[in-house]
């Protein structure tokens, strides 16, 4: 059984067919150099990376699992050597930066890559997915100096980065957070403190780790407003920006946890190391939301990479365990069973994930292509679109794509049946290593409260609205054509009470703003369902278009009406049950005095 | 934090409140002993063990896992003391037959110990677990020989039992299995094959164990129909029934799995094997499904069990971690932030698992309850309508609670953010352990096979009648009581919406059987919502009708209201959507061609 495949077919769908990347890529200043072919030559290049290089390490990365040493981290058999590859073969600066050593191509091929990476070992991915945070970070908030010190070393892999924020006391409210930096003479800062859950904070992958911190300057005012960011290398540089002493930052201890085991997960001792200043004092944690945001992008294709893998693993499993006879009748009488794809239930479980995993890919590489649009178009409005946008898809696309991914990843696992739950599979890793997906980078619930209570009523509704806008014009556009009102009805409908749902609970919070609370996962997912809805039914047109004209494809395109009509019929009218409970209200939840939940 | 605390005040709620185990019990032959007296008293003792001996173990169990080496398994460190310690107290005679040892007391209070064993430490529960099963089997199918000889060293816990029924090319479909039976001069029958996945099959902790197994005999038809079922000790006994040589049964490996660590989950080798055949030949899968049954229900303890673990931890985590402020206004002025159990999402989550667990609690109680009356009533009449409605109940129980029990789980993880994700909470190992319950004793797609195919439509709708006339009786009875209606109507609605869906799925399986399996999960999942309301609305009456009466435990039974409240609201509603689905039909899952599932 193969680890991985890259589904190359589904990506250049998405890509060339459905959001036309090509003309996307064409008509943005700077992205010209992504031609089709270019495009085409770097996917295939990284397939075979992702398929023959980290697919097989990603079970000894489970395996082995990272080792702590005296504050040295060793990574897993065959990691090290993997990033050397990597490196070697310049993927690191594929999207960075020209003039500091990048390729300046689009980013929106990065998030590609990374569903590969991801796919094929998302412990692994996490190495250089890290690095590409603090080099986000760097690019957008760093002066000359820091960016020709430390980004170049980011940008051609030499150095890998970090993200430190949470301590042990605070994670999601970081205004509690307590590290200190106290100036030094020579206009560096000392920092000190304690960090905890610092995916890549300790490795033998690289000669160098770039820290980005969050910490306190002395005096700083209270909570959120008195964060500024650090740069806080491992390894102190000398006047040539080489390697020299170990600075004050070590790695006290790894965490041992349910999954992603081949990435260490650092505790991380600050005792006055020295950092150096990233833009204004005291508004780090603004800096830091550039940086959070394409996380949680980042995260959302996590939820993806497991809803794929998960699929392709338990449809091969499908066409090949023997159990049982259609009830229908005999479909393999020379057998001794049917393949227990035969089987109704067992085809729900691969079409949910299958829908999730396609669907999804289109919710991400749609985002992604609005990355691209904010980072390169030359028209103010335009980005400002793209940004709102963004803005409403991201909470979105992180939490509801970790959901699916998670429900995805164990409906794979249960295809297996009992061998689901032994490790030789597979299965029950995709499942661990997926579970973190609804916790880093802001829980499920701390998205919901972003997507509902900042991003929705937050905009007086509009940032909701440039999304129903698009929706509605699209169903306007086909509200006649033949084939596809079985999506474009109820996608209509969704989209419209997708709305209503908003303004119910908008006024209710007016009362009472705990009412958001109440309302918000529900709500998030509601909207993850209605905007899978709007991907599936665009895919539908799509592929009805390309059967009129003609195909020498015909399955392939038949595959997405079929999967398409699978979401319309299985998967939304999940809706209706969140439409009730989003309108329960706060009663039920608040009554209950917080003494008496048990006795 | 501790690790458990049995819930008493809630299991005596649904035992002498709501199901009045009391006079259930003295108005049953042979179980006029279990007075509420010694009842309570046997719960405070059971506590005492699984709160103080068991739960300290089960993450030793989970972290050193079981040690295979040359076929010997040895347990983790103090499973062996434990179990010697259970033994000694007298827990595995207390509900066995008085003729071979036992205690007679009613199988029920096994039921719910077993609940407390589950919670404290599932994976040592799972060895007295499946010798409770092998019990079962001798005691209905063994004869006197056999039971003298096996059933008395059960009883008195010196040796354990399994159950060996998978091997590698089948677990759900029996009707392929391979294992030999062929009959020695001596009455006895040499027994050869592979088994897999035998909970229990190998370790430490008794001087024997007993397997039952089964296998073929030689020209037995093909299939179901030719399978027959025996006793194979792990060691051979003398004249005098003592352990005396090793029989030809040996472990070759320990699986590898994502939980349970803790038990040893075998493969067992049998060369020819010296097996005692049981009751009639061929007639070996109907023996043992006595046996199942019994397996299902235990199973159905597994998914309240990690509902309840988790809630528990969860909880006590919502009250004291401290993090972000309400948004409805300061509730800790004191502390650097509020607790998180005032934040609604959080509460969402905590009542969503409460209401699973002590839901999950009336719903398992009640079918013990089923199986008292089944095995000791004198009424004919009586023991037939309680094994229909058993029969109606055993797979909802088994998968809808395994369901639940999994999402509250995971929900208790969610709670802690990205600590659930640390081994040393204990959350993770929480899901990790229940994911199995979902796949072992069937999987869920097989119970709503069960559910929907055997029993409703296979009785011609007479089972589930049953049962709804029950519900509906209730309803009628109190259709004008004030303060319930809340409960009633709802209630009343997806009970008779759950006859029309049947008779719709009905209906179009008389065209395609496949129909049945189209729908099944989606219909099992709406039976044990709808059925989880029905216990709440009995709760929820009881706690009413106290309260009127007049109680110095207010707090408690306003609880069970507000939690009623909280299920009607915000979990029933689920009914909605998989009323929906259900009446999707098969054309959604059957139309896209096996080979075109990906490309």
């Amino acid at each position: 059984m193969a680890e991985y495949k890259a589904p190359l077919r589904d990506m250049q769908f998405v890509m060339n067919e459905l959001l036309d990347y090509p003309a996307h890529y064409q008509s943005l200043p700077g992205c010209e150099d992504a031609t089709q072919d270019v495009v085409s030559a770097i996917l295939e290049e990284s397939a075979k990376f992702c398929e023959n290089v980290l697919a097989p390490l990603n079970r000894v990365g489970d395996e082995e699992g990272c080792k702590w040493d005296d504050g040295v981290v060793t990574t897993p058999t065959g990691f090290k050597e993997a990033y050397q590859q990597y490196v070697e073969a310049g993927w690191p600066s594929m999207t960075a930066d020209v003039n500091y050593g990048g390729q300046g191509l689009p980013g929106s091929l990065g998030s590609i890559l990374s569903e590969m990476k991801g796919c094929a070992n998302w412990s692994w991915g996490m190495y250089p997915g890290l690095s590409h945070g603090a080099k986000n970070t760097l690019e957008e908030h760093g002066n000359e100096e820091q960016k020709q010190t430390y980004l170049t070393k980011l940008i051609d892999g030499s150095w890998t980065g970090t993200m430190c924020l949470t301590e042990p006391h605070c994670g999601t409210d970081l205004g509690m957070l307590r590290t200190k930096a106290e100036p030094n003479a020579d206009g560096s800062y000392a920092v000190s403190g304690t960090k905890i859950f610092i995916s890549a904070g300790e490795h033998d992958m690289a000669e160098n780790i770039v820290h980005i911190v969050l910490a306190r300057l002395p005096d700083a005012p209270a909570g959120t407003k008195g964060i500024s960011l650090f740069i806080v290398p491992k390894m102190n540089l000398n006047e040539n920006g080489e390697v020299a002493d170990r600075n004050g930052v070590h790695c006290g201890s790894i965490e041992h946890k349910m999954g992603i085991h081949g990435n260490a997960t650092c505790v991380m001792n600050f005792d006055n190391a020295k950092g150096y200043l990233i833009g204004e004092p005291n508004k780090g944690l603004m800096a830091m939301f550039t940086f959070m945001n394409t996380a949680r992008l980042g995260t959302a294709i996590q939820g993806l990479a497991h809803a794929e893998v998960g699929y392709q693993k338990s449809l091969e499993y499908a066409r090949e365990r023997l159990q049982m006879r259609s009830l229908s009748g005999v479909k393999n009488p020379e057998g001794p069973a049917d393949p227990i794809i035969v089987h109704p239930d067992v085809r729900r479980m691969l079409l949910t994930q299958k829908a999730f995993a396609e669907g999804g890919r289109m919710m991400i590489y749609y985002g992604a292509q609005l990355v691209d649009t904010m980072q390169h178009s030359e028209d103010e409005d335009e980005r400002k679109a793209a940004d709102d946008m963004l803005s409403f898809i991201t909470p979105i696309a992180k939490a509801f794509l970790t959901e699916t991914g998670f429900e995805a990843a164990n409906l794979g696992l249960q295809c297996f049946g009992g061998h689901g739950f032994i490790s030789e599979w597979g299965m029950e890793q995709n499942v661990r290593d997926c579970r973190i997906s609804m916790l880093y980078e802001g829980t499920t619930g701390i998205q919901a409260l972003d997507l509902l209570g900042r991003k929705v009523l937050g905009s007086g509704g509009e940032l909701l609205k440039g999304y129903t806008k698009m929706v509605h014009k699209f169903c306007q556009a086909n509200a006649d054509v033949e084939g596809l009102q079985e999506f474009v009805a109820p996608l209509n409908e969704v989209n419209k009470e997708l709305g209503e749902l908003t303004m119910h609970i908008g006024g209710k919070a007016m009362e009472n703003a705990d009412e958001v609370g109440a309302a918000s996962v529900d709500y998030l997912m509601y909207s993850g369902y209605a905007m899978l809805g709007y991907f599936w039914a665009l895919a539908a047109k799509k592929a009805q278009e390309t059967l009129a004209e003609g195909t020498t494809d015909e399955a392939f395109y038949k595959a997405k009406i079929s999967t398409a009509r699978f979401y319309f019929e299985r998967i939304l009218p999940r809706t209706n049950s969140l439409a009730i409970t989003i309108k329960a209200g706060l009663g039920n939840l608040m009554e209950l005095d917080e003494e008496h939940f048990a006795f």
